[in-house]
């Protein structure tokens, strides 16, 4: 089958499109607005951007439920220009999704799921103590992306990562081994599914 | 551990970047140039960034390697405002990293992993037949992105999706069935994994 986005003609009782893009990695962020109060949410619009420097970007779609705002992420790196991004192992998987509940700015996700927060070392907002792998991000651009049909607002985070956060107990002889935290990503409807099987293929020679 | 991205002191024979943002979609691209010659590469810097209007995102580092270029993809891009993102499955794998040599610029990577393509609808640049999902996409934009320590040039390419193939066959009751075609993730090093288990989970009211 094939449709025209513009006309959204695909005849299926939902949206297909997250499903057409996937497995996405989900970047559980955690950020502070001024007042240093913590905001935790899973956003799988979400991936790298570039290695050296290393830079990460994550998007977030429309107001926050019910109050015409900003969601709270998107206004608190906008406010104190940083934030973390979290690794969603199998074992942090139900925690996640308590955290993309839309609570009235101010209050905090990880206290809703039972989440500790560990400090960062470089940046202000703190991270979650038992995610295996934190990226610590200051944000470098907020980029514009077109508006829905809804007049929503459509943005781009973008942030450097300045310090990286990895469990001891995932590098074995000197490699990250993700099959012992097995990473969840986000498919489309209510989907996920995790990183298990691992295998490995060889790139040709000066395959980049 | 921790290390700081700009001192590199994390003390590991690899750096372990790539292996922290996981597991990473891989966009499939097929573009052209101004004379029509295909090009066709993978890159795991890739990922939806929204939905109204539908729009992704992929991201280029570094020069063509050993040429000094830009890599093929951004250059046809850059030249004539298209591409399409294939999704890569289970049964496409060997195929996709054959795509990743660097051929010289107008040899089809196609032709070398056997691939056939099929005409798209709205825009110039062809799909991967075999692939049961194809995203024809318009450029929006070309982010420039912070160089590398070696003056290297990173971007990042946003187009908007205009037109959506998906195969019959992976429709079932009305939803895209991603197991029945299990997609193929990147992780850090030679490393892949294919989704396979895949499971639900309700989010919260509210929760977006």
């Amino acid at each position: 089958m094939f449709y025209e986005t513009a006309k959204g003609d695909h005849g299926l009782p939902h949206n297909p499109f997250k499903a057409c893009v996937v497995p996405r990695p989900i970047g559980w962020i955690t950020s502070i607005d001024g007042e240093g109060r913590v905001n935790l949410a899973p956003y799988s619009f979400f991936n790298a951007v570039a290695s050296d420097p290393p830079m990460v970007m994550f998007a977030t779609n429309g107001r926050k439920a019910g109050e015409g705002r900003d969601k709270d992420s998107l206004a608190n790196v906008a406010e104190t220009g940083a934030f973390v991004t979290n690794l969603v192992t199998w074992d942090l998987k139900e925690q996640m999704v308590l955290t993309s509940a839309p609570l009235p700015h101010g209050e905090a996700e990880n206290d809703l799921a039972g989440l500790t927060l560990a400090p960062s070392r470089m940046i202000a907002p703190p991270r979650v103590a038992k995610a295996p792998i934190n990226l610590e991000c200051k944000l470098w651009r907020i980029v514009e992306l077109p508006g829905g049909a809804a007049g929503e607002r459509n943005t781009m985070v973008l942030g450097e990562v300045v310090g990286v956060h990895i469990a001891d107990g995932i590098i074995v002889d000197g490699l990250v081994n993700l099959s012992l935290c097995k990473p969840v990503a986000r498919l489309g409807y209510l989907q996920y599914a995790a990183a298990e099987t691992l295998f490995d293929m060889k790139r040709p020679p000066g395959g980049g």
